[in-house]
């Protein structure tokens, strides 16, 4: 009997310290240069942002400065210092500046550009998956923030109130919104009445506000530009497909436009989403290996509907409440881009959501050569621009080319064309690449003929989206390391490297282990070991099994996803694969069943064959969907044997020809199985003493196994 | 001599009541169905809206309503009642809804679809014109919103302010921003520093909070949705020449795209911006003749650049504060919009701005006809499509085809297209014009065939929205009355219509205008009678003025503009035209100079024919470019004696050929023309007492003659 198990599970990401919400990233430029509120403001921010300041640079008369390395620009090397060089390179690109309310930020036209580039994108598909957009009013009555009791204890402590308006004392609060699931559900109430109202899908692009103490430009911010998406549906299931959609269209934006390889996968309880019953997130592996949790999706079952009182009368005229997801991404997500590509030089940029794809720099010395340059220049733009492609043609005459070699680079545009007089005589251009620095990027003699050179820069443009994804899977990889014990969770942490191993503890487990190495836990990563549970009933009569194995499959099936639900687990499928009937039984059966048995086996195999080759052309097929990097969601399965035992008890119950041989034999042969495997099962036996009680329940509740048939 | 004069004057438009700020609409909605805010919030909004609430209305069993017009919406005619009509269609076509918070709106997918239409349009064009979209905090402290005067006594009253921020008492309270320009002065000081900077030019798409008293959904909410334009420029006529473009591409977007013929001119003082030199508006006739603002551009000149320090370098080195601009639009406009083409039926939308062009509805009886029908039904929706078009192809089973008539009728969508057993047959569609009822609207046997079928609804949904665009026109132009006299302004405001007519008086004039009538100042609207100023300077010699004559015309030309800029004008052209020199000057260079001066008379004729032409020819340009209405923006001129007597002594300072006789002249010929001038010129002879004040200065102060030429 097999039974695969599918979804997020025990098999767990930790990494040391992340940009989660309340961590404590310290923020050299806030605490340094930034004076508190009551004070002046001019002197706030940009104070070491020389590109908006060339005049000033000019005027020090500093020359020594400006040689160096031809640029006037100066960041802190990103192997540095990691924090210094993020903040460098927002100013220096003109990304981003302070806002004279702490912790608020001006998002400026270079940066505002690439959230542009992600509102495109997810627009479009948000609508092609059945969404509208609207706009809900950003105050919310103080009351309403009240009305979901995880959902007001997890936001309360970062709320902005409004409390006068119009010169004039409120009666009640307002909040500024720090996320919609309260109004929304308020005016679904009005809308929603019947199942043909539902599903009801829709996503608004809003700002909101949470008054976070530490925050970091992009990252962590006291007001936000986010979607939010808000569905309602008639069914739970319906409900929970809607969260996985979202963040499959979430995981698909990230690698396929950002170039960023997240990590799909479940939030722990703890890390769930106030007012959720489970929380899907995409978390990347930043430059200095820090996790980001750069989008979520929320299954939020009926927890709004209930506090609000949505309601829908169902098709057999029975009132019930609607189950809800919502779902985000944010500007944080423009920082996740800025420090999973950047590198010492500054930005770089993945061509799909570059504001600048191509920059053309032309050059000369005489005057004689000017004009043919700057018109070979300006045709090669007008080619490239017809093409459908973003292009920059900087000929001021106020800076060098060399200076707008390292202007360009330190803004991440992907691919530089030189045009200079030698060019224009022969006919072609220079083109380096942003990805692969110095000569090795560079390649001379480009033809300027249009459909050459078009072909030629946007093969150079998808080799570079593909490059650094790439290049962001290896970092990403090398950084994760399997872990089977909790000393070596630890010396991985400690490394400052990601641990992947398996979990199974308590909320207040997961704490101490926060406590104890500063270790959270990202996700239950979607992709996880093959495992699969594999229980005998070697008393029960085989006719008896071929007769009632739907049945049996059946409530298998069923009981296994009362007691893994809790988990996060679906049970995809449970197999009767193969049946070792009781010695007696076997010899009185093998001559009356041989030739049904030999047929029925037959078609158990070819089945369980089938759903092999299913399952691995499904995994193809995912695979290739994220652009051949392998992040299938492969099947899986888990006992705890403690919550499980009551299930199969219950089981037992259900299925009369069962007794209580079976359960003992189950899990004799769970533990058997347990014990013996190669698999990728792993356990954590010495935990220090504060965690111990995790080891025993880890021992205890998890068993893995990564065989894809076993035998009752 | 003749200087034309360009823009905003004296020519004013009054309307009786409007939807600027503070204006005093009734909400019948608001005050009769909304609760308090610290009532309960369930029963608050779409009390009346069926469209959301079809169960209950088939729950109710009250058959009757149904079969009435075969429809359960009920909305209030609008030639009953306007402002019932208009918040009935608000509900029943679902464009938007009440939020919880007293004031605030709920904007509805097809109401935000219409929004993201004006987006689309305006985006394109904003970059199009050189600027660039980015983001500002919103929570602006309390202390900037004090530093500009005007800006402080403009915005104070409505200010909604946070106070309480993560838990605890801020030091400073923070405005929730009701507008930017504050915000973008104290970034821009950080960014700008040389000429090199100039002109920044930038957008954001934002919500914006205004405490408003009296609000109506879309027309004024607390919070709305806009664009707000910020720019910064080297030179004043730079800033006003942006200011102008910004107002053009309002109006080119209300006339091309929304159909609506708004009204471009300049603010009076009284309603000008507070903190802008000039505000320049788009003024629009709703349905009930009542005025809406429906977008505003500022000439914020040095205000706010002097409030906050935003200085430059200038290209000697010294340093300069920027000019200013800033420009809006807001969802307000989708409520123009409704308000502009709806009728008693419903909403009727422009095809160009609709979220629907085209719904299919197919009909069927028999069960056999129902697999033809919908698959024709849906191959004539892929054809239209394909064809870039917005379809919605309406194949619920729950409604009658006439249901479905009545409800897309109410949405205002533009065109239908029935398709029955019948047309299958023959290949062919029934096509029904929203803006034409009945039976003349629709046209039977129109080929499926695809080119046929494409061209034919393009061709009719360009023909719907000139249609729309005329009907609008002639409906403003009908209910704009020229008025001679305050007696005549107090009887065309009686009757509710607009009177256009001169004005030159004072702030507080205006004022006591709208407390006696109610009438207020939409605007000095750019189209303007052809106005002149003539003067002659007859004791000159003729040698001399020939010789002279540029330095004359500049002369003229910058001294005019010194005065007159005041009022908002623009000197366009200075021509010495004819010549009639002395009498003894003449008799002595009859001989002289006979020959000379045929020749140069000749040149000045062709030149002031020339210029004529090509005036006649911007006009027509000018004609076409707003789809052939007309709106052109003439030339005029005016002279406010007193005010320009200070001036021309300054002029004839500079021209020292010139003696205070001709000063003399200059103003008895004024004069004369203006008593005898058979033009467009009007005066107020006989005010009440109150504004007898008014009417003297008009008198005094304005004189309009529309020859073209005229004689020293």
């Amino acid at each position: 009997m097999v039974s695969s198990l599918r979804l997020p599970t025990l098999t767990s990401l930790f990494s040391p310290s992340s940009f989660a919400r309340r961590s404590t990233v310290t923020l050299r430029r806030r605490l340094h240069l930034r004076p508190p509120l009551a004070a002046g403001f001019s002197a706030q921010s940009a104070a070491s942002s020389p590109t908006g300041t060339e005049d000033r640079v000019e005027g020090k008369k500093s020359s020594r400065v400006q040689e160096r390395a031809n640029t006037d620009r100066v960041i802190t090397p990103r192997s540095q210092d990691f924090n210094a060089w993020y903040l460098d390179v927002i100013a220096n690109a003109e990304l981003a500046d302070y806002g004279p309310v702490r912790g608020t930020m001006v998002i400026r036209p270079y940066g505002y550009a690439i959230w542009e580039a992600i509102q495109d994108y997810l627009n479009v598909k948000f609508k092609e998956t059945g969404h509208s957009n609207m706009y809900f009013p950003q105050f919310i009555p103080y009351s309403f923030i009240e009305k979901e009791a995880s959902h007001v204890e997890g936001f309360s402590p970062e709320l902005a109130l409004v409390t006068i308006g119009g010169g004039k004392e409120l009666e009640e609060k307002l909040v500024v919104r720090p996320t919609s699931e309260t109004i929304v559900n308020h005016m679904f109430t009005q809308w929603i009445h019947s199942y043909r109202d539902l599903p009801l899908m829709i996503n608004q692009w809003a700002n909101v506000t949470r008054w976070e103490m530490r925050t970091k430009p992009f990252v962590r911010t006291l007001e936000f530009l986010w979607q939010e998406g808000h569905t309602a549906h008639a069914t739970p299931e319906e409900a929970e497909e809607e969260a996985l959609q979202m963040i499959d269209v979430y995981t698909k934006f990230a690698y396929e436009q950002a170039a960023i390889p997240v990590i799909p996968g479940r939030k722990s309880k703890v890390e769930t989403f106030a007012g959720a019953d489970k929380t899907y997130t995409i978390e990347a592996m930043m430059g200095d290996r820090k996790a980001l949790q750069a989008g979520t999706s929320h299954n939020l079952g009926q927890n709004f509907s209930r506090a609000f009182g949505t309601q829908f009368t169902d098709e057999n005229g029975q009132r019930q409440h609607v189950w809800q997801t919502s779902w985000a991404i944010s500007t944080r997500f423009v920082g996740g881009i800025i420090m999973t590509h950047g590198d010492d030089t500054g930005l770089m940029l993945p061509p799909r959501i570059a504001p600048v794809q191509v920059v053309i720099v032309p050059i000369w010395k005489k005057a004689d050569e000017k004009t043919g340059v700057l018109n070979a220049a300006s045709s090669v733009a007008e080619i490239l621009k017809t093409a459908g492609l973003k292009v920059k043609l900087d000929d001021t005459e106020q800076r060098t080319p060399g200076w707008k070699f390292n202007f360009w680079e330190m803004k991440g545009v992907p691919l530089r064309i030189e045009i200079g007089p030698r060019d224009v005589s022969s006919g072609s251009v220079v083109i380096s690449r942003r990805d692969i620095p110095g000569k090795q990027g560079k390649v001379f003699g480009i033809s300027m003929e249009p459909s050459i050179l078009e072909a030629y820069v946007k093969d150079r443009l998808d080799e570079i989206q593909s490059s650094l994804l790439e290049r962001a899977i290896s970092f990403r990889d090398s950084n994760i390391v399997d872990v089977s014990s909790y000393e070596e969770l630890k010396e991985v942490i400690s490394l400052g490297k990601w641990a992947r191993g398996p979990w199974s503890a308590s909320d207040a487990d997961e704490l101490r282990v926060k406590e104890e190495t500063g270790a959270t836990i990202r996700c239950y990563p979607f992709e996880q070991p093959q495992v699969v549970i594999r229980a005998s009933a070697p008393k029960l009569n085989v006719d008896d099994v071929f007769e009632q194995k739907n049945e049996i499959a059946k409530a298998v099936k069923e009981e296994l996803e009362k007691a893994m639900s809790a988990y996060g687990y679906e049970i995809v499928q449970t197999l009767i694969v193969d049946i070792e009937p009781d010695e007696h039984v076997k010899r009185a059966m093998n001559e009356i069943n041989a030739a049904a048995r030999l047929r029925v086996a037959a078609k158990e195999k070819a089945e369980a064959e089938k759903i092999l080759q299913i399952k691995r052309a499904e995994g193809e097929a995912e695979s290739k969907y994220l652009s051949g990097v392998g992040i299938a969601r492969q099947r899986q399965a888990i006992v705890d044997g403690l919550t499980l035992r009551d299930s199969v008890v219950g089981f037992s119950v259900n299925v009369p020809v069962m007794d209580m041989v079976l359960v003992t034999h189950y899990f004799d042969t769970m533990k058997e199985i347990g014990a013996a495997s190669k698999s990728s099962a792993v356990f954590i036996p010495h935990g220090p003493v504060a965690v111990r009680d995790v080891a025993t329940q880890i021992r205890d509740g998890l068993l893995q196994a990564d065989s894809t048939v076993a035998t009752i």
